[in-house]
């Protein structure tokens, strides 16, 4: 952590390099640059194939597909465009929704817009009356503005737009955001600044950024936003609170994003004035009624709460002698007559359990399968610990047939580094939409269930705990960027490819230069191999320091829960490292369908990746790749440092595609992230080295600080705890 | 603070037509656009005069000024303007320092530069050799750079550039900004967003918007920032901290401003591991001394320390028997050899103290006259309570003939509507710096003090609280912007105009055009009685409510310290309302020189704008007008409120002549405004009443909810608190 006099000065010197950018503020743009288009043989094929717009429709959502569409082609084509609103010429891009079109137009889409849903859109080549146009269109408005971002999308990536013929309808019912964001503007788990809702100036001061944020997440397909903290306070429900979330809802609306709340399960006694939150209590299920009807009296389309009840003192229906299933059915009740949804957090670890944390979402919550009312969806982390680095996927995931099951993914890197290390995260969601749990035989991914396809869920859903901030660059750091495009995409199309959605948004970022997006690409894919490797190879995990989660732990043995401590975890003996979840232990691989079962609690056949995960293993056990165990262990440490060298090397390669002052911003963040790599390395392995008092192995390099020291580092003011 | 869901749906139509501006982030770049030039016949006078630059000098400093230059001249002229580094052709701007510039110019500026000082600049006409070429000089980098700044100015407003010839030096040392900035980047009392200072990724992250406040801070001549809370940590003091203090100074330094902290008195205990922090204490006095070393050693032209010690709960000498000046003075001792510099605040006031709180900074702080170092200032608020919208200037101003004092301005709006409500500031600090204290008789003005002429003082300063944030622009408010930049240009030169100064900050941020320019000038500069019409008129003060200092709160009265209660300050009761500072009261009359006093203690000769704020009067006192106090009163807030009406019909005229997303920010912000101020006017009339037992004058409109609904409003997540 230590820096030099010359490293600063140099610092300093490169600054002035940036400092004149116009104020150089490119990076609040995200990936919609709408850069002018280089290549100018393919510009001209854009601009002879759109002379002019026809926007068909007259409400909030068409013009703003208009003038998105006016806004990106104008800058990309450096044309501009005339907008009709009424079909004549030829070459024309017509945008409006079904009802819109004339019925020429409606005759010639009809059979392709039976095959998208209520959000979908047909992006297709007509030509009527011997004239050729291309047509955007949606049994909605809010379809067709997403078929206008793909449009836009496909142009930012130089894509050819001849005979364009595409049907494309979201995968996933609820695509949603997830803000931890509290009253007071701080973010738990938030590194890139503050929350955007300034609760002081609304409902009356609409910032500018409320519309860009919606702007951003409709290009995406996001159509939900969870506005505050899951560990929630009763005042958002109050009338002050309420009239300010209706004026966000007000701007999100025409982008087709619904807002949503935390319900806070003790409401009823703390803005309520009863004495109670029993579920069972009809004092409190009307007062949640009236609340819905109050709710709902605002904001027509509310989405509905999202609940973390019972779960890290969070109050619940437990507290009264109930369960979840009353819980939930109960504020289910209160938001049905509105078509509201309850997405309940499965979420839940007790002090007073001494089983396996990881165990105990899958052991209170699968025997509720079927349970629940229709309205409500059970909301499972992607693994059964805490958004580490890895984790196996969550056993609840195929194992409830008759309840919706939905996804939360955490964007914001609690635990991979915060807003400072550059890990391109769809790769981690791929990893575990693509895993097969097994529950209905081979091929039952994680992704069938979360879209429904498994088990014909009606209701299905995917969230994200954002990582937006009000930091100018909206993530902290510009690739964080790149974590948020691709949950969207995700939560669009969980069978995209990770590698797609990094080409998609290095293109819409920064340049469609091959020479720049080859290697950044693979920088981006594989940025989340070394994450595991300098923090938690080999299945280790939740060894961060304590609460803030910043930087290495592994020795934190005196928090007042066992299951917080990281020794918990990876339970380092003379004997050897790792939790034994197999049979011979905590039996948690049983949560799994067989085939699984069987592949993770056997140790020969237990992914390596997972190893430590799943199994108390001897120093001396031999890995695969023929090294022990302690030398392999400390050899992927050593990896994941000399990859984050590798990931500088690369970026250094690539000031001259683009603006200076995002070259530079990445390339400080890199030579943080390379200095806490080695931390990550230094420090697990010298407390490692207690247990299996072993020398490095040849290729790691010695520590230059003792245990001590980095024992001794403390750090109170770190961001979102 | 009701609104209508009409209301809100016509702010949703407005907003479309903003949110196309391309991300629209003018607001960001305050006073520094650098817009073309309109008129054409002005730019081309700019154009003939300046065909190139010459940059003379090669340190970071002249690179600024240079590049600057360039920035602003090509946009404003749109004309890429070539940048030579050595004299010749014709029609040049010539740039450099006195020791940079050849002999030929040294001869011709050199009795130009003997009337400046080591911050001024000259900026002349020279002919040689038959060419005309505009040098900007001065003895040092910095005042060049504020040179080309104050060039620059000209040509944002459009001044003639021919025959220039212009000496000018900032009048006051120390010019310097007091964020009140916390590690955790919480603002005390901020209302813009939260602390521009991301402790976590300093000191290897140099965020662009540290260099932007460089930037503009430079461009109005501050030389100085206290980057941390007067309410202060003692871990800024640790390495791990200054590391990162020194990062951010190696940024700022090139921009000629230095870093300041504040210290915690405690400090020694609670990072040094001392028993004591007792100034007399040697072991305390070396343990400063050797942390002054350690961070001299880090940053060679660290400022020096800003405290607040025993005051409202902050440690410091009287915890251990010792007074202010050995406290100051032990301090000042430590950073002495290094050039460094105490600013010790004279804001004290203390619970055990039956005392007018007016009175007690003086009382406790006058006697200690001449026993400071030399390198010890003391830094006064402008007014004895604290930055009320109107206050007496503080009876300290003059009264310590052989002690530097500075004044502490407040530019955060904390008792002013936080950044919610546009109030020009410079008026108010026009008010006091004009204001004379006869204290070497007529003429002895606070400006005279602060600029040290009045008593010859070496050392001389002026500090203002920020209000800048990490929001997009910087100050929550777009006309905050203009409190940042007047507070700059009269820290430079406290007797410049205000009006001039909003002339200016106009024309720099929005536009030239005169219809725009008058009437809104008109409103800024009235902006300032109004808010003391709606909040607190004829020398109210202290009535809002508590805590947060958000809206009226007349009636607390229940704090634990008499001294924090509004009720203490107003003194309403039958018999009339005022604090009666007299001779028959307080009698903090006395602490000012004799003219004066006489002029306050005398309630026919005490200027009405301070009446209650000196005496007790009754409701039926007849005020200058004819009214009574209690009809004078009542009109007084309902002409402020008109008086906010008034700003919104000039306001809404100026659509055409800026961009939208400003226009509707602040036509937004007016109206949450008119509301506050309606707010303001009937719960402090309905809560009076009670006292004057009155009816409402003619005039003064029914307030329309009660007295009870405006006690029962609760702001727990009011911001800066």
């Amino acid at each position: 952590m230590k820096h030099t006099k010359k490293t600063l000065l140099a610092l300093v010197i490169v600054l002035f390099i940036i400092s004149w950018s116009s104020w150089g503020q490119k990076d609040y743009k995200l990936w919609l640059q709408y850069d002018k288009i280089t290549n100018s043989q393919i510009r001209s094929e854009y601009t002879t194939a759109i002379t002019g717009i026809v926007g068909l429709g007259n409400s909030e959502t068409s013009k703003i597909a208009v003038k998105e569409l006016e806004l990106g082609l104008n800058s990309m084509l450096e044309k501009k465009l005339e907008v009709k609103s009424k079909l004549e010429g030829q070459n024309t891009l017509v945008v409006g929704a079904q009802s819109a079109l004339n019925p020429e137009l409606q005759k010639e889409l009809a059979s392709h817009i039976t095959q998208i849903n209520e959000e979908g859109f047909v992006i297709k080549l007509v030509i009527v009356d011997n004239a050729k146009h291309i047509v955007i269109t949606g049994k909605n408005d809010v379809g067709v503005l997403y078929g206008v971002y793909s449009f836009l999308r496909r142009i930012q990536t130089n894509k050819s737009i001849k005979n364009l013929e595409i049907t494309e309808s979201p995968k996933i019912n609820l695509r949603i955001l997830n803000h931890w964001d509290n009253l007071d503007r701080t973010v738990e788990r938030g590194y890139a600044g503050f929350s955007l809702w300034n609760w002081q100036k609304l409902p009356d001061f609409i910032d500018q950024r409320y519309i860009d944020y919606a702007r951003a997440n409709a290009s995406i397909g996001i159509n939900g936003t969870v506005l505050t903290n899951v560990n929630a306070n009763a005042l958002i429900l109050t009338p002050q609170y309420l009239e300010k979330v209706e004026a966000l809802a007000n701007v999100f609306r025409p982008y087709g994003i619904k807002v949503y709340l935390t319900a806070r399960f003790s409401a009823p006694v703390e803005i309520g004035g009863l004495k109670t939150a029993d579920p069972k209590d009809i004092a409190v299920a009307n007062w949640w009624k009236d609340k819905a009807k109050e709710i709902y009296k605002r904001i027509p389309d509310f989405g509905g709460f999202l609940v973390k009840a019972n779960s890290e003192g969070q109050p619940g229906p437990q507290n009264y002698g109930r369960n979840h299933v009353d819980g939930a059915n109960m504020l289910a009740d209160a938001v049905a007559p509105f078509g509201g949804v309850i997405m309940w957090r499965a979420f839940v670890y007790s002090e007073h359990d001494a089983n396996d944390r990881a165990k105990q979402a899958y052991a209170e919550f699968q025997p509720y399968d079927g349970k629940f009312r229709e309205n409500v969806i059970v909301q499972v982390k992607n693994g059964a610990i805490d958004f580490q680095p890895r984790e196996p996927f969550h056993p609840l995931f195929g194992a409830m047939q008759k309840t919706p099951i939905m996804m939360e993914f955490q964007i914001t890197q609690e635990y991979l580094g915060f807003s400072t290390h550059l890990v391109y995260l769809p790769q981690l969601f791929k990893e575990v939409l693509d895993s097969d749990t097994y529950q209905k035989g081979k091929g039952s991914t994680v992704a069938k269930v979360v879209d429904g396809s498994l088990y014909n869920a009606k209701l299905t859903g995917i969230a994200g705990v954002s990582n937006i901030g009000n930091d100018l660059n909206w993530t902290g750091h510009p690739f964080a960027q790149a974590n948020c495009y691709g949950f969207g995409r995700l939560a669009w199309n969980p069978y995209l490819d990770s590698e797609t959605i990094a080409d998609e948004w290095l293109k819409c970022t920064f340049s469609n230069d091959e020479n720049f997006i080859k290697p950044v690409k693979e920088m981006m894919i594989k940025s989340r191999e070394t994450v595991v490797n300098y923090m938690t190879p080999l299945g280790l995990h939740h060894i961060m320091d304590t609460g803030h989660h910043y930087g290495p732990g592994p020795w934190v043995a005196n928090l007042s829960r066992p299951e917080w401590n990281p020794v918990y975890y990876h339970k380092a003996d003379k004997n050897g490292i790792g939790f034994d979840r197999s049979k011979t232990g905590t039996n948690a691989t049983s949560q799994y369908a067989p085939e699984i079962e069987k592949l993770f609690d056997n140790v020969a056949t237990c992914p390596e990746k997972d190893l430590l995960w799943f199994h108390h293993v001897s120093w001396d056990y031999k890995l695969k790749n023929g090294q022990t165990l302690w030398n392999g262990l400390s050899l992927k440490y050593q990896e994941g440092l000399d990859q984050v060298k590798e990931m500088q090397s690369t970026w250094n390669k690539t000031e001259k595609y683009l603006d200076g002052e995002r070259f530079k911003e990445v390339q400080m963040l890199l030579e943080i992230q390379y200095k806490e790599a080695k931390w990550w390395r230094d420090a697990c392995l010298l407390y490692f080295q207690q247990y299996s008092g072993k020398e490095l192995p040849a290729g790691v390099e010695k520590p230059t600080q003792t245990l001590e020291y980095f024992q001794s580092l403390k750090f109170p003011f770190a961001p979102g705890n």
